[in-house]
This record gives structure tokens, C-alpha cells and sequence, in this order.
């Protein structure tokens, strides 16, 4: 037997990713909650960061995760099942971008309870950032939300509106590179950009 | 108004994932048959390689654009009404398997006809490669399947075994690296790898 095979049965450790996850894009991913069986996988994914959507406060084991791995917590609380109003849920949607968008803070996972609304809201609204056409970011939501999707979620997103997304660049100083370009997906604007930032504002 | 959102605005393209898209892995993409309208979509993906599960020819179309963007195609024709015999089915995806983890041929696309059942086998036994559960990898694969899910695709999955995987390993000389590393997802072997696969051989 050779030296790779060997090599490849020594770490052999199942690895069990939690519900709903998924890359969304290079440095970015989603799930639902992780438990405590998911820290091994989470582990391998180097995490710099977790934007955590709900209100309520996180666990202590998985503080204790998080404080091992020198994971940095966003949390940004949108009530779950009663129905938060449109001006806090766009707050804490903007801010949660501006954290997402800021490639210090990458590799990053976005979690709620479930991954089907928050964290498929916060996901849609980056998609309208990349320019996707709205079926193809409906489809995306769906195929998490599966029969749970919620039309007001799907309208949030749509209505989500270029304005407010304007005023997240604008604040964070970078340049949005897009999708899948081997450029990371937003660099620090340089010296002539931040002037003309300065001058702008 | 600033620097950063007059670039933006002037590549306000409007962009198409073809159904069923997804990241997999960094570098490795999925989805059904790109048509035209999704290809303006894949060209922010840099795509290198893509790799088509079925067995009907490339349309013209797409050749073109493969040509005209330096992409080089791998087909692995797998049936999808017909049964395929599991021999074939096998080495279509140990085949397919040793392209996709070749980092050289990333950015690379999977896809089939609809990207649930030839790109999801593809997929899952991907996963196992990376050691996930096995209901982590049957969540991903009905995730994208949706009603449409086959339980013998499931069983293909379950059952590809690791002495398979083992002689792709063995056959491509590449140390898998795992999931999310900051390491890219193979690495070449260095010469005293080599030396000890040539004396394992």
C-alpha cells in the first residue's frame, strides 16, 4: 500500500456537516444551527467569523467553539416566528452585509435556526448584489426554504432595494468584484479610491 | 457621488445562473444544461473545465463558446432514461472523479440535463471522498433532486466503495487535502511521494 492511501485512511474522521449547509461562495457559506456533532466539519472549514441571525443568545458550547477557534460572532437578532417590522429586519439585514461583504472577515458562516429564512433572506439580497436575475434568486431561497418558503421573504428580497445596497459599498469602501472572478470578492479600495470616498461623502 | 458606485452601476449586468446552480467546493461548480441565455453568467466564473455527464452531443452553441473561452470539455455519457449498467455507471464516475479533483482543470462546471441525478451521484460520492455522513451526503443530493430523487442513485452512492476511491488516489498521485483548508483541494505530489507510489505500484 502506498504512502497517499495511508495517508488518506489516518484521517479518517466522519465528518457531519450541519442541516441546509452550503457554500454559497468562495469564503462563504450557510446552515442551520450547528451542534455540537457539526464542530468537527466546521472545523475544517477555518473559520474566521459567524454572522448568527437570531435573537436569541448563543450556547454556551458553542461560545466555547467559537473562543478555541478564535472565531469572531455578528449577531444580528431578527425575531423568528413573529414578524419583525420592515425597518428593523432591513437594519439588521445591511448591517449583516456589510459584515458579509468584508473579506476580513472570511472564511464566514451564516446560520439562523434553520438556514430556510433569515439566513435565505440575508443570501437572496447578496445574490441581488451580484446581479443575479430575481428567478434564479427566488430558486436559490426555495431550494432551501423547500415547502417552508414565505412570499414575504421573497418580496423583502425583491424589494431589498438598490439604494440601501448603494449605501453598504459606500460605507464599507471597497469595490465589489463579482461573482467566481479569481479576484477575492471585495479588495480594499486604494489610496485614489478613498480619496475620491472622502470627497464624495 | 463616489468612485466605487459609478463602477458598479456601469457593470450593472444582469446575470443568469442556469437552473439548479450551485457552489460545490471552491473551484468546482454544478448545474443543469447552460443554455445561451446563462452563458454571460458563466463567464464570471473563469471556468477552465467543465465536465458532461450525458451522452448526447455538445450543441453547437456551446462548443462555440467553450471555444471561444478556452474552456476544454470532459464527456462521461451516462443515460439518463435507460438504466445504465453498473459497471459503466462506475467507471463513468471514477472517470469523472479523477478529472474533478485534478486542480489543474479548476474552475470546473459538472453538469448533466437537469443537474439532479448524473451530477448529484457525481456529487455525493465527492463527498464521500471528503468523509461526510452519510445522511449529509443524501441531504445534498434530494436537496438538489427534489421530488425527483432515486433511490438507486442513493444506493450508487452508499455503495461506491473505498477501494475505488483508493485507486483514484493511487492513479492520480495527488494527496487530498479535505474540506475547506486554505490548502488548494489537491495537491501534486512532491518527489518522495512519488518515489513510494512508484514502489507501492
Amino acid at each position: 500500500m502506498g504512502f497517499i492511501v495511508e495517508a488518506e485512511v489516518s484521517h479518517d474522521v466522519v465528518l457531519e456537516p450541519p442541516p441546509n449547509f452550503s457554500m454559497v461562495e468562495q469564503g462563504i457559506y450557510r446552515s442551520s444551527f450547528p451542534r455540537p456533532c457539526n464542530f468537527a466539519f466546521l472545523e475544517t472549514l477555518n473559520l474566521r467569523s459567524i454572522i448568527y441571525l437570531c435573537p436569541e443568545p448563543y450556547p454556551e458550547e458553542n461560545l466555547e467553539f467559537l473562543r478555541s477557534h478564535n472565531i469572531r460572532l455578528f449577531q444580528f437578532g431578527i425575531e423568528g416566528k413573529t414578524e419583525p417590522s420592515l425597518t428593523t429586519l432591513r437594519d439588521s439585514i445591511r448591517g449583516a452585509l456589510k459584515i458579509l461583504m468584508d473579506v476580513r472577515n472570511h472564511p464566514i458562516l451564516i446560520h439562523c435556526k434553520r438556514g430556510k429564512h433569515r439566513t435565505g433572506s440575508l443570501v437572496g439580497c447578496l445574490r441581488r448584489l451580484q446581479n443575479w436575475c430575481l428567478p434564479s434568486v427566488f430558486e436559490e431561497y426555495q431550494h432551501f426554504a423547500g415547502i417552508k418558503s414565505r412570499s414575504d421573504d421573497l418580496k423583502f428580497i425583491e424589494t431589498f432595494d438598490i439604494i440601501c445596497l448603494r449605501q453598504c459599498l459606500h460605507s464599507i469602501i471597497y469595490h465589489y468584484q463579482g461573482y467566481g472572478s479569481n479576484k477575492r470578492l471585495l479588495l480594499y479600495g486604494d489610496e485614489s479610491v478613498r480619496k475620491s470616498q472622502i470627497i464624495s461623502s
